[in-house]
């Protein structure tokens, strides 16, 4: 048994573990651990909005524009795809990448042929959305939780290897005691979302800036390799629990603290389904994801469900990974995307001077 | 907002409150508050045991008797009635007495009226089954929760007044963090319970050691003054888990670290039910108790239909109370009980010398 938060980033704590050391989980889970050398990483959620089906060839052409530039110097180690429909029925496809070096992703960010894509008039003029949502948490700002230990998706697909059985899973709260982070820190939000330039209402380019400890939650399910059994006891058990708990949050997020909420369907570059889903979450702050996820009853059947089945799993791969990050590391850009797109819906629009 | 831990007892903080200081319940609830002089209380469970219902009419005299010691000089300030039917289809009645005042309890313990009918040989040879289950944690070793402020069961008849709203509640945790010792200290068992007189295969006269924090949970139910509606919400929504939850942990509690659960009926001194009920848990540690009840389904079922009501509750009355308390303030005695009553089932008996 050894601590989710790796021996090089564990230090004195001035806050303590919610359970005693004596702890001992039911069930094995398992963490990503990287070099020490790995400071900081970048996770890129890079969009593409329509509203149209009759629109979805150009939607995917431009995604796989997006996907191409991926092979450009200083592109992202790693990347998947996705589909889904959002609280305006739009269509959003997604390409989500993720970099282990932060100056890599920032030299690839400003090349001239990314950078000259982005800020092109021609995008204002098409009738797609783009958006961007990065963050660039610290190795000491997030966490993962695997129920496997090989061929991690994510983040985790960057780290290297995986830990062995952990400690700190199996009780609320263990979230916050695996970023290393919590040993001294309450993760507490520094201010709001506020739109800095552009008009949501108006559409063409906004920017709204972020702040300090946004939480953003990837939580997969790969059923690719299950057999029949264990698609069923996805599709059939957790899956209508999980669709509407997500479904509630996509909906009802605004009084609860979550500022964004997608759950999306993994596809190929054709735009085919793939037996693959996550969720994305952006949330004010962890304790406010802690209180919903501990709280909610859709959430808590999922979670009784997987108490249930976890020690038997086979193929069915369940994980997820959390992260906070300062909000100088993050960037919420949209192109004529529809205002309630991402953190534009929660975003002060201050008074024009 | 005040904090559940009153002010004469908040100290500086080795171990850290599950949530920040900006945290803020989803709704109202409410502590018990004692005077300052306060310094530790009694919680003493008697019971009176019997296998056919032909000795109910012997039972109730017997219990009748001991609520007469209680007018004896230093005698409990509040006590209750209950009845129930335990794992091995016993029938149990209990008298549930308070003090606050430990000396007192003592006195009355060892007066010659008290001691002398639990002593007398006249024990053994009625066809009854006895016991005493008894702790007195210290006021920084309990902790009370109540969504309502005025005539409170249990522990708070005996402490005076009502908190206004407190923070620490409407989380995983909160519990722990509204006893005062979880500022700075773990709370952990530091032994097994052990047989150190008699043998529980032979009934007659059996003591069982504890050991340090050893939690107690009384958690209860008073649907007395509720109208039709909340009757039904109480007996339709509400009982249907909290008895299937309760009954798990009476027949499965051992390898969940559930020494004892007993879900009791309030009853009169003739033996007629009211409606107020009751649990009674014994828990090897607090932490067990918290890992059961944010993990197991019928309790996240009870706490997600108590979430959803609890806000406009007006004569339904839901409330508990929570102790760790030392080994050396516990006693667990019992004459001519079945062998799996209370603290027998699980304790150890030493190998005879």
């Amino acid at each position: 048994m050894e601590s989710a938060i790796d021996t090089h980033l564990q230090c004195p704590r001035t806050l303590s573990r919610r359970v005693p050391d004596s702890y001992e989980p039911p069930f094995p889970m398992f963490v990503a651990r990287a070099d020490k050398s790995l400071q900081q990483v970048v996770m890129a959620y890079f969009g593409v909005q329509y509203a149209e089906d009759s629109q979805r060839p150009k939607a995917l052409a431009a995604l796989r524009h997006i996907v191409e530039s991926f092979d450009l110097s200083d592109g992202p180690l790693h990347h998947d795809l996705t589909d889904h429909i959002d609280n305006q029925n739009h269509h959003n496809l997604m390409a989500v990448a993720y970099w282990a070096d932060p100056a890599a992703y920032c030299r690839w960010l400003r090349s001239d042929e990314v950078n000259d894509w982005w800020s092109s008039d021609e995008r204002l003029t098409e009738d797609l959305g783009y958006f961007r949502e990065i963050v660039a948490p610290r190795v000491e700002q997030f966490e993962t939780l695997y129920a496997f230990t090989e061929e991690f998706p994510g983040i985790g697909s960057v780290m290297g290897t995986s830990s062995g059985d952990i400690s700190e899973h199996g009780y609320w709260g263990s979230m916050r005691d695996r970023i290393p982070l919590s040993q001294n820190d309450w993760m507490q939000p520094n201010d709001e979302l506020t739109v800095i330039s552009g008009d949501p209402s108006q559409r063409r380019r906004v920017i709204v800036r972020g702040h300090d400890n946004i939480a953003l939650i990837r939580s997969g399910q790969d059923w690719r390799a299950a057999g029949e059994a264990e698609r069923g006891l996805y599709l059939d058990e957790i899956l209508p629990s999980l669709e509407a708990g997500m479904d509630f949050l996509r909906d009802n997020g605004e009084t609860l603290g979550c500022y964004s909420n997608r759950f999306v369907r993994s596809i190929d570059l054709d735009g085919n389904e793939l037996d693959e889903s996550y969720n994305i979450g952006h949330w004010r702050s962890l304790d406010q994801l802690e209180r919903w996820a501990e709280s909610h009853p859709t959430h808590l059947r999922i979670f009784v469900t997987f108490f249930k089945v976890v020690a038997g799993l086979e193929k069915l791969r369940l994980y997820h990974e959390v992260s906070v990050s300062d909000g100088k590391d993050q960037v919420f850009e949209y192109i004529n995307c529809h205002p309630l797109t991402g953190m534009m819906r929660d975003a002060v629009v201050p008074a024009s001077v």
